[in-house]
């Protein structure tokens, strides 16, 4: 092991049928020398959700061990005292889920599934922004049929995943627009960005204070604010948020279960490591919409816009990430980066299937009190493709393609560069893999064809 | 004039005698050559106040013009139609204050006030921190007198000018831990804390998840989040505060009214220059106490600290500044910055003495429905001084004099520095200021007097 471990385990029975589970790592002097599995658990140790169903398990149970056994295996049950900094339990409201958490050090790396930062995602995710259009609609119309509540009190709407913000505008401004249609225009509304802390908040701010299209340029009487927490925690009161948005977030699992041998992204696994990744996202999804039933009030709705996969079943853009996978050989064969680097380079997204996105629901019909209003999937037209079929510029698609990439995916995969890295070779290796994706996107532009699909869910009032 | 500049004026009249005045700037494609009040406009125009007595104002005039005029002179009243950059006025609820904005832009640089990022503010503010300590019991007083109102309902406190959150830290945990005496375990807490959008927010969030004295890590039920913008705005709705603290951030001002010769602190001004930075502070102050009345419930306490004069009359660290004006004027002889660099270099802050923080109160015994229950002096004893007085390490204390120099100002005056200055040149001007004045102050190792002083405001229930 590189490094020193904490592991504490915090389980309470609720429910009388869940059982949370809480751990944490905490990093050491030296992980240079960590094992991939070290570096799955560093990546993943911002925050993790596993649901458990130990019938017969203690009411509360914390335990602590010093080991070097992986955070796969299942976790012994020997009691011993708890660590301050791991001391936070979900609120005695909350939903059945459990949490890893761990201090931060400055030789940690970024979390995964943190935005490239300087604003380029904001400039480049154009294909989610193109998703998020298309969603609009549904949110509009859960937003007509919130429960606003007494008078006096503010509208809370929360945007969890918000990134830079960017591509949260135009539907939160759609959705505040509907609201003052029948909230008139003096009711405060409070509206929270919910995102890791290494998000690029200076940027998020930056764009709700002065982006021509921010939500909060026109009317007064809205207040923003951010949250810097992983939204595998609860980041809100019980019974507070009046609507609640999430778009091309909850794809980032709260950790990787298992490395993928010979590429990066869990749809080109199979077999054993496959089941995994599907366990993880399913465990994942339960944990999100629990810990979002807690937060809504009574009659609030909650929207999640999601990456589908397309009438082939495939989420569509295979072909670009085989290309990506292929510059990361090239750049083990070249020595920019080592094997050790390359097997670490994981992304920790999943696109849901439609029946994995209901399975939560299929039992009962509901899930902790939340109920399905509408579940659609659309195709979603790739710009830059349409803009290649009219000027057939392939550089230019190329170029679009690569930008889209480096900044959605590249800094999760720079995470599993060594800690000794320096800010400029970090730099160095998402130019190199950018340079080396538009180059081969140039010689063959590949079709990407993406879907999308958005879940309506409504917390209804108890009968 | 180096930069294209749209100005707007809105004015309104409020409460019968005081009128609005909403002015913007844009920055332009150049402002390389500007003046310093260009400089000075620029630095400040991240939110200005002016609070007037237009006793013949009309209801509401909106005013724009492209003009070269300083924004020192006072407004045309000229009709014209409203940028929509700058169309957020103050809610209807709130006081009658003054708001300047304007779109950002990558070339300008941050504002002043912003403390140095990185977490060095959070390890070097250590005189801060000393004078915090003396004013948390202030807090917990003022936080066992709030009226809690409905118990279904959030408490919310608010940290007004929380830079990067280590000094935040312990007076609110002191609060909360008061309030939980009466509130209960389970009453939820949203914590806001509030800096302008260029602040350090990743730092901020960081030390709220993982710093062992923080707030947020024992107490399930406290919910912390950000808000990036300016405190000379409305930044939550109005009733909306049980408790506000804020802790040296009230000494900046919201703009530099003028220049200083050869000084870059208000406290070697004299004069008519000295007169205007009274002014600016006696508006600025008037402004932020209508603000935070607006913001807070009936039963809402305010606990603001600042530093006081000592007492001879002075903030007490002049031979500092002093030292670190000696090393500009050698860092402009030997050509490291321009002597337009240096003579833009001002700090926007403002010691006030204890009649200028009691004088919005003097005529009526209240202010915007504020009432004052203590304002206290205390010595602020510089902990630096004191070990250098256990183990004579001239060398050591000058090092915490100049890195408390240096995280807290030089941020402000690397403002002044040309629009082509690179990240490296910015860096290099704070590693050369630092050095230089850790230089001096070995040599002649200068006594510190600082003092502090804290003012609590109630929102009394209306009679």
């Amino acid at each position: 092991m590189g490094f020193s471990r904490a592991m504490v385990l915090l389980a309470t029975q609720s429910e009388g049928r869940r059982t949370l589970v809480k751990e944490g790592l905490r990093a050491g002097e030296d992980h240079a020398s960590g094992s991939i599995q070290d570096s799955l658990d560093l990546i993943g140790r911002q925050g993790r959700i596993a649901l458990g169903s130990h019938e017969t398990a203690p009411k509360t149970l914390v335990q602590k061990r010093e080991a070097s056994s992986s955070l796969v295996d299942p976790l012994p049950h020997s009691g011993a005292d708890l660590l301050p900094s791991f001391r936070r339990a979900p609120p005695s409201c909350a939903a059945s889920v459990c949490i890893e958490r761990a201090t931060m050090s400055e030789r940690v790396p970024p979390p995964h599934g943190v935005m490239e930062g300087k604003g380029a995602y904001n400039k480049h995710a154009r294909i989610q922004a193109s998703g998020v259009s298309l969603a609009v609609p549904f949110l509009e119309s859960a937003a007509r049929r919130i429960i606003p509540g007494p008078a006096d009190q503010s509208i809370v709407i929360v945007d969890y995943g918000s990134s830079q913000g960017k591509n949260s505008l135009t539907p939160l401004r759609a959705a505040i627009g509907t609201m003052r249609s029948f909230l008139g225009p003096n009711r405060p509304i409070l509206v929270f960005h919910v995102d890791q802390p290494a998000n690029d908040f200076n940027t998020l701010f930056e764009v709700l204070e002065s982006d021509t299209d921010s939500y909060a340029l026109n009317d007064t009487h809205v207040f923003p604010s951010a949250i810097g927490r992983s939204f595998y925690e609860q980041v809100l009161p019980c019974d507070h948020v009046h609507l609640g948005w999430s778009s091309y977030a909850a794809v980032w699992l709260s950790r990787i279960p298992v490395p993928i041998p010979d590429h990066f992204h869990s749809s080109r696994s199979t077999g054993a490591i496959r089941t995994e990744f599907e366990r993880q996202a399913a465990g994942d999804w339960e944990a999100f919409l629990a810990l979002r039933a807690a937060e809504l009030r009574s009659g609030g709705r909650l929207v999640v816009v999601l990456p589908a996969h397309n009438d082939r079943g495939s989420p569509g853009f295979m072909n670009l990430m085989d290309h990506a996978n292929a510059v990361l050989a090239e750049m083990v064969a070249e020595g920019a980066i080592s094997i050790g680097e390359r097997e670490r380079m994981i992304l920790g997204s999943y696109s849901r299937k439609r029946s994995e996105l209901l399975a939560p629901f299929a039992r009962a019909g509901h899930f902790h009190g939340l109920s399905v209003e509408a579940c659609e999937m659309f195709a979603n037209p790739d710009s830059a493709w349409e803009d290649f079929e009219r000027d057939g510029n392939k550089e230019a698609l190329a170029a679009k393609h690569a930008s889209f990439f480096r900044s959605t995916f590249v800094p999760s995969l720079a995470t599993a560069l060594g800690p000794t890295r320096s800010g400029e070779e970090l730099g160095a290796f998402g130019n190199r893999l950018e340079v080396g994706l538009k180059d081969r996107l140039a010689q063959q532009p590949p079709a990407i064809e993406l879907a999308v699909q958005a879940i309506v869910l409504a917390k209804l009032p108890a009968a």
